[in-house]
Parts: C-alpha cells; sequence; structure tokens
C-alpha cells in the first residue's frame, strides 16, 4: 500500500479520528477492513495507557501487529515444514 | 505486549528516535527485533511520504503491518486446510 504500486486504488478512511486516503493494489474493502482493524486495536491500547499521545500509541500499535506478524510467520514456516515432509513421504512411497 | 501479562519482562527500545519501555512476556531479543522492524518500516514509508507528521506516519505504518498480518494469515489458513485434506486423505487409506 503505497504510492508507487502500478494499479492504484484510492480509498479514504477514518482511523483515531483522522481521515487517510490509503492508495494501493488493494481493494477498498481490504483497506476499509485493515482500517478498522487498526483503529480498534488503538483504541484497545488507549484503554489501558490513558496517558499516550496520539503518536506514541500508534506506534505501539505497530509494534504489537508486528509481534502478532512475526508468530504467526513462525507458526506458518512450521506448518509449510510439516507439508513439505508430508509430500517428500508420498512422493518416496509413489516411487 | 501489554501491562496486564502476567510473566512481565521490560525492554526499553527506541523507535523513529523516541523510547518506549516495552513490558510483556515475549523475550527481549524478540522486543527488540520486532522495534527494529517498526522503525524500519517508518523510515521506509516516510522516504516516500516526507510531507506526513509523525502520528500519521505511525498509523500508516500500523496499517501496512495490519495489512501484512492479514495476507500472511489468509495463505495461512489456505495452507492449514491443505494439510487438512491430505491428512484426511491418509486417514481414509489407512482404514
Amino acid at each position: 500500500m503505497s504510492q508507487s504500486d502500478k494499479e492504484k486504488k484510492r480509498t479514504t478512511v477514518e482511523i483515531f479520528n483522522r481521515s487517510y486516503t490509503i492508495v494501493g493494489q488493494e481493494s477498498s474493502k481490504r483497506v476499509k477492513l485493515v482500517a478498522s482493524m487498526v483503529d480498534q486495536k488503538m483504541r484497545e491500547i488507549q484503554a489501558s495507557n490513558r496517558s499516550l499521545d496520539t503518536s506514541r500509541l500508534a506506534v505501539l500499535t505497530a509494534v504489537n501487529t508486528m509481534n502478532d506478524y512475526i508468530a504467526l510467520k513462525e507458526e506458518h514456516n512450521k506448518i509449510l515444514e510439516e507439508l513439505k515432509n508430508i509430500k517428500e513421504k508420498e512422493r518416496k512411497q509413489d516411487d
């Protein structure tokens, strides 16, 4: 999602009471879903950290999401490895 | 990663020239990795959007990371489905 993507779609969303026009290849539906998830996570983090300014709140939201991403990536790599092993075993049985 | 996690570790990191003390169950190593990835993403987005204030930059970084998360989640669910089908097929062959 950036200004430089080839097939550009523009979607305007509201996150934490400010408007953002997101330009990218993703569908408007996807962009709206992503925006609402970020908005929700910001509000959750704010609820337990009332003194944070918006900038710090958004950074912590990014940190939180990046942590979820890395955990999922590790899980995903494990499953890919398992799938690869199963397929190799099947291939050997077919030989 | 929040103030309410049971086994609390405190790690101080710097993201986009501000300090954050992250409290949570994750190892310091993991928190530092996550922080450096967020810092890098913020700098990348800044490089192509020079006029953004830090707060908007941080929100867009969160949006970008959430988009990556959802894309990976979809891919992960596909692989889980594939694995499930293979295992069911194997089970039927064993019957």
